[in-house]
């Protein structure tokens, strides 16, 4: 089962650390226990709207970044985003019709 | 604040209403009580990673689509998505002084 909370902690802490913060630091501005910011990051906790609202605002993102990137990270997850590696299967057969035909 | 659980909220509800289906029909399906799933739809409740992922695929649709759609559905919100109504400035400045040059 895919969880998003994973991915919600996940994409939070790598936008902290891409900004070279501690947890401290983040949960200090969102007003958030810092054991408790520690638990969602690691995907253990799930946190409320008002919480995330509150750690995407001390991250200076806005929350729609936070959770399109949730979405893209989930699609991977689920396959949704691969690049084919093989040709299509209607592209080979139409090529084996023509060598056939001519 | 923007919350998130609102626009899961309204998510969830649009593809089931999309599906022509009731509250009770994929509560039952996705073995949720039909009170919870209900606040849930009126982000009056914050749904569990667990809960989410059992409605998303009580509605046959992928939670990485689920979270897209919150996600974009947020940037609106947050107004992300706005189309320019002005030409951008730079392009302006780039055509005064083309005329000026001539």
């Amino acid at each position: 089962m895919v969880l998003v909370r994973q991915e919600i902690g996940d994409v939070l802490r790598d936008f902290r650390l891409q900004q070279g913060r501690t947890l401290r630091q983040v949960a200090s501005q969102a007003s958030v226990a810092l054991g408790y910011l520690s638990e969602v990051e690691r995907g253990q906790k799930e946190a409320s709207s008002e919480i995330l609202a509150s750690v995407a605002e001390a991250l200076n993102i806005p929350i729609s970044v936070v959770m399109r990137e949730v979405g893209d990270r989930l699609a991977v997850i689920e396959g949704l985003n691969r690049i084919p590696d093989t040709l299509p299967d209607d592209f080979v057969a139409s090529v084996d019709v023509d060598l056939v035909s001519r």
